[in-house]
């Protein structure tokens, strides 16, 4: 896969940067030069071929941030910031010419309110540290995604992380309540009241979420908890299409509200590879051209078993829903749910595989995954490819096996993306822009917004050190 | 009550000005000159000093916006947006040496969607509208306020509105899945797509809502219905303090998550004066120093009900609460709540009233109450205030009689916001900055938030024509 780079062709930092550096992080805070700088710190999980940085700063708190930026403004190195390196967009990849500043020694969760469902945390604690604290708490938090053991939630915030809960919960954006940033030029913004309501002018924060590390680094996070959920139901359905299986999340909604957790959709090629991978057994005895996967939260676990059951019963009689199993235990829940664990074996069986993290209005996802493998056929006789997706939020997943298209990923994206244009959706759901998705970010948004967010950066970084070259190009 | 304005003082336009306002929009499409301009779009509901504006602009569409901006870009002419004009702090009073822009003609439902729960409307369409739209459609809008059959959901955007629903479903901004805006040089930002998941760049139509108008004129936006409960339960209950306020609202949400629709708070002194006002029985036997106000939302009356009291139950118990009572029908529902629409009423018997809109850690809430008072009782011994509010997400409102604190109103607002900003809390929860609370915006936000929002206000507007002298003194 290419990328189109545009590093800042900084000149090399003077010699004073290096004894600015020393004083304010210490000797042990920063490794200087390749050698030096374990390889894990010179990619993430996009398979973005590795680029040592200039050096690796290790800040311990949020004033080591703010000197550190302060320097680098001074001498104009161009600054990368990196969480957990899980990212599939490439954000976090150094450039040759400047710093990487990783945030694993800011783990600390500096305070859990149990009664208010707060909690407060720097940026470099992992997802799954946040989701056990909310847990021990008696809460839960409202995103979860396959990263979780290594993601930070400084990098979950810079991506407006996605996952499994965003039926429910909304994306990472819903789960802030407060964010401590600082900026290109070192100036600490302190936006942490921990209020739900607060209309002070701009909700700065907002403009933080999502940016994937170009208008400042990230140092503290004030979360919001979700209640915790005191039984569930899931269920597995066999469905004759898409419209189908909107009405089925329609009547779902309407009748368990905002306690419909998840609503995953499978298509058959889905469905069928990933019983073969995992060497499951069919949930139905016949294939059906769509399978969804259904959560919905509630008090009483025979309760909602019951109700669950009456509204799958209403939607076979509506012809909504042609079959359907409702697990009894959480041990039948989790043997439900390993259908939808495919993507886990996709490295190993799919030479490799081509990702595809799309949304789309949610009433055109069906027509658009029919184009797709329309034009893929039509290209590519014989390709394999995966249709999947939290359709309850318009969110699509496609993955194609490289070698059923002979290897021509970029053709691939090109095709693909060009439906997404052509649909008017997102070329990037969840994971963000970072390097890999800048030549489509053109199919999503119009060259008036991309002007003004140009407009927003040149406020917030004038000299462009932050993150230089991803998710658009400095001009 | 004083304002610091800070009108742009421009000079007046030239011919050409209006030869090509009257091109761009028709002869009927301004009024020019205080004569010719209705004296209700010279204020709104602050009770701020009318201006007339320059003329009155009133487009019929996103080219006409477009239009208008360009010439007055081109001439350096201020634009004031305004909507229903309902707003309590002043941001769509007009000024002198510009132009208003009503979008009152602006009113087209252009599209709902049943099935997905969507709706695009044009941002002069009232709130009630919206409301109205929805049910029919069988979803419900998840923002509800006092000022609905006036207030436009373009005018809801650029204040964030809170209101009544705001635990369950968030402010305005969690409503919004769209906007198109149109910048102060006429370009058009078409943020339109509906996708709960785009992370494609930033997240540009978040930087507009709450803005107050300072950024652009919203043209459209597309909302984001809910679904619509089957049943609600509605209960009083009488508590002994505000840590078991919380405990009760923290119990609630642990049993009925997300269902917790409403939980009002209120004082004594509000209990006392609302029955004596609105001439109702009380709720209890004895006085108490709170009562809340409780809806929760559920599929089934009876089932309800019986679950409500169950938790009630409880609560009484752990000693949470000393009595209750719960709604038996819709009608006993309506008549708890009355005791909540006391606001109503304080125009007529608070001679004027002294309106605080104020928010706070929600731990802290009962301690600033008591703060408040103590303040108050020290310097106007008598004084007649009424305490309550939203607290399930941590908005109190504080009213008191102009009479009884001779008329200090201004001492007043300094001692509050005083104690605002000793607790780290907001200086303005939902109604915005306006005019009214500039002189306070300092107490909530630092000077380096605030230099963040004018490099952006620079970056968006850089002749600074839209809104001038709102939110934050121009420099």
């Amino acid at each position: 896969m290419t990328t189109s780079r545009t590093d800042n062709a900084a000149a090399a930092p003077a010699a004073a940067f290096w004894t600015d550096l020393e004083q304010a992080l210490g000797p042990n805070g920063f490794s200087r030069g390749a050698d030096a700088i374990p390889p894990k710190y010179w990619t993430d999980w996009s398979g973005t071929p590795p680029v040592p940085p200039l050096a690796l700063l290790r800040p311990r708190s949020t004033d080591e941030v703010s000197a550190l930026l302060r320097i680098c403004h001074a001498h104009r190195v161009p600054v990368v910031p990196q969480g957990g390196l899980t990212g599939l967009a490439g954000a976090a990849v150094p450039v040759a010419q400047g710093v990487a500043v990783a945030m694993d020694r800011m783990q600390q969760i500096e305070d859990v309110n149990a009664r208010t469902g707060l909690m407060t945390v720097q940026a470099g604690v992992s997802l799954q540290t946040v989701q056990e604290a909310a847990v021990a708490a008696g809460w839960v938090f409202g995103v979860d995604l396959g990263a979780r053991g290594s993601c930070q939630i400084g990098g979950n915030v810079s991506t407006n992380a996605g996952g499994n809960g965003v039926l429910q919960n909304g994306m990472m954006r819903e789960q802030v309540l407060g964010l401590e940033v600082v900026l290109a030029d070192g100036t600490v913004l302190p936006m942490l009241r921990p209020m739900l309501k607060n209309n002070t002018g701009y909700d700065l924060k907002q403009f933080f979420i999502g940016a994937e590390g170009t208008l400042g680094i990230i140092t503290r996070v004030l979360l919001r908890l979700r209640p915790a959920p005191q039984a569930k139901a899931t269920c597995m359905v066999a469905l004759p299409g898409f419209d189908e299986a909107l009405a089925v999340l329609a009547r779902m909604q309407a009748r368990f509200g905002n306690s419909v957790a998840a609503f995953e959709l499978m298509w058959s090629d889905f469905v069928q590879t990933s019983m073969q991978w995992q060497k499951l057994q069919p949930a139905f005895a016949q294939q059906h051209p769509l399978q969804a996967l259904i959560d919905v939260d509630g008090k009483d676990e025979a309760a909602l078993r019951a109700a669950v059951e009456e509204a799958l019963g209403e939607a076979m009689e509506a012809g909504e829903v042609v079959d359907a199993v409702i697990a009894q235990s959480s041990e039948q829940a989790r043997s439900l749910w390993k259908l939808r664990e495919a993507p886990a074996e996709m490295t190993a069986h799919m030479h490799p595989p081509v990702n595809f993290d799309v949304s789309l209005p949610q009433v055109d996802i069906g027509r658009f995954a029919a184009a797709c493998r329309a034009a893929f056929d039509a290209r590519w006789p014989g390709h394999h490819s995966l249709f999947f997706g939290h359709v309850g939020d318009g969110n699509l997943h496609v993955t194609t096996d490289s070698q059923t298209i002979n290897g021509e990923d970029e053709a691939l994206e090109a095709v693909l993306y060009g439906l997404v244009q052509q649909f008017q959706g997102s070329v990037s759901a969840e994971h963000g822009i970072g390097l890999h998705k800048m030549p489509y970010l053109g199919f999503s948004r119009s060259p008036q917004e991309l002007a003004a967010m140009r407009a927003i950066k040149q406020a917030l970084d004038p000299l462009g050190l932050m993150n230089p070259g991803k998710v658009f190009a400095a001009d």
